[in-house]
């Protein structure tokens, strides 16, 4: 049986860093989400699909950089991303997997050592951890932070671009925020493209093709207040989703909420 | 006679850069509006006072950076600006000047030659018509623009910092954008923190005092359309309506839209 989350408290040594982490993950002492792990590494969504399929997903990633920016792509059949990390293994240094077979969960394994095959292409896509985290620094508020809860997100009417088998609409995730916060949030995410950059989008909820706030299609509901404007960004759901729709006969994605946690720094991420 | 600003081409070489433009003035070519003249040069507002008001209006201006960015101040009684223009003089180089005693207008010259004092600090303050060229580059339409009409200007509820005698209500300026553009405009004149800088506010304008966005204090009403978002920058009217409630004994500004044109590039204002 292996060890629960809660067995390691957040706070410990043992996953204050990305390599902590991946070292606590690879034994099997740490399966849980990596939410407040490591505070200050970047975290980032896995994909991992076989070479043939790969080109295409490369492609796709290429020209949908606000949903799908690309921290690390790599060798066929390698488990390393010396980029990301210098001993990183993706075979075992995330919490949990989910396998795919032709656009059906397959499975949610701890490990991939069994079903690794030498085709496989790995890729790290940045994610929105590393922007909250700049906001709440600058003291803008993340209220499903504070609720304890996941974020909303929402399939929109934005098309993405296609490449190849890929396509879908763009994911988006919601953050309410005052006038100010909204600005000041602006800003921040504008200085980190490789994590989704700026919003796509505030203020008009069905201009995206979102017909209730209340009912995000994946995550939770958010309140927006009065004098509160919902601000969209682009979400790393959306790649997840065209992979899906493109049902590759084999796929590998973390688990939900389940990260990869890199030894990059979030502070290095900011292009300015 | 003068010559009106009509005889002078907008696109003659005559009013092609900031030199130009002043020695237009100098010689009483031209006494018009300077918007759209000097493509790519730093257009500022002038406000001049005495040198016992001179110190807090400085402070004013160093409190309130967002309506109030200063481009130069000159030393006391000179009528050069050296690093706005190399032959700059003051009292000369803008097309028309108002002339103020005890916070009333007492004037509309054309040079400040038979009004100048040895003790006369001029301070010339970032406007937005360096924004609204930047936005125009990057195809965020300006409305006002299109319309061929002024900016739509209110007094808000958002209070400047006092500084001694100079206190006030923020005045801002209005443009209404789709949110796409407004995410755009903000990054845009976040780079651009000497002519206003980002936006004060964007959505909702009761809540910083604006009862009714058709009816402006200042310049003209521009429509909002559905699925846009008005826009509000801080507007170098503040400092000007600063120095009225003021009232000291004597003061000078701009003619309105007869801007001092300067040798500097919109583009070497923007920070990144």
């Amino acid at each position: 049986m292996r060890a629960s989350n809660l067995a390691v408290s957040n706070s410990s040594t043992a996953l204050a860093t990305g390599v902590a982490v991946r070292r606590q993950c690879r034994s099997g002492a740490f399966d849980g989400p990596t939410a407040g792990l490591a505070p200050g590494y970047v975290q980032g969504n896995l994909a991992i699909l076989p070479k043939d399929w790969a080109e295409e997903f490369l492609r796709f990633c290429q020209a949908n950089p606000k949903p799908c920016p690309l921290l690390g792509v790599s060798e066929a059949g390698s488990p390393a991303l010396p980029a990301l990390g210098a001993d990183l293994d993706i075979r075992t240094d995330l919490p949990r997997y989910r396998t795919w077979k032709n656009g059906e969960l397959a499975g949610e394994p701890y490990d991939l050592l069994s079903v690794w095959r030498d085709d496989l292409v790995s890729f790290v896509i940045g994610c929105s951890f590393s922007f909250e985290e700049a906001l709440l620094e600058s003291n803008v508020p993340v209220r499903h932070i504070e609720r304890g809860t996941n974020v909303s997100m929402y399939r929109t009417n934005i098309p993405t671009r296609a490449a190849g088998r890929f396509h879908g609409p763009m994911v988006v995730s919601m953050r309410p925020l005052s006038p100010a916060d909204a600005i000041r949030a602006i800003q921040i995410t504008t200085r980190l493209p490789s994590v989704h950059g700026a919003p796509v989008h505030l203020g008009f909820p069905e201009k995206i093709g979102i017909a209730d706030l209340g009912k995000p299609d994946y995550g939770d509901p958010v309140p927006v207040e009065a004098g509160e404007l919902p601000v969209f960004w682009a979400c790393g759901v959306t790649p997840q989703a065209a992979i899906a729709a493109a049902r590759p006969p084999f796929a590998i994605t973390h688990s939900p909420g389940r990260m990869l946690v890199t030894d990059l720094k979030n502070a290095e991420l900011a292009l300015f």
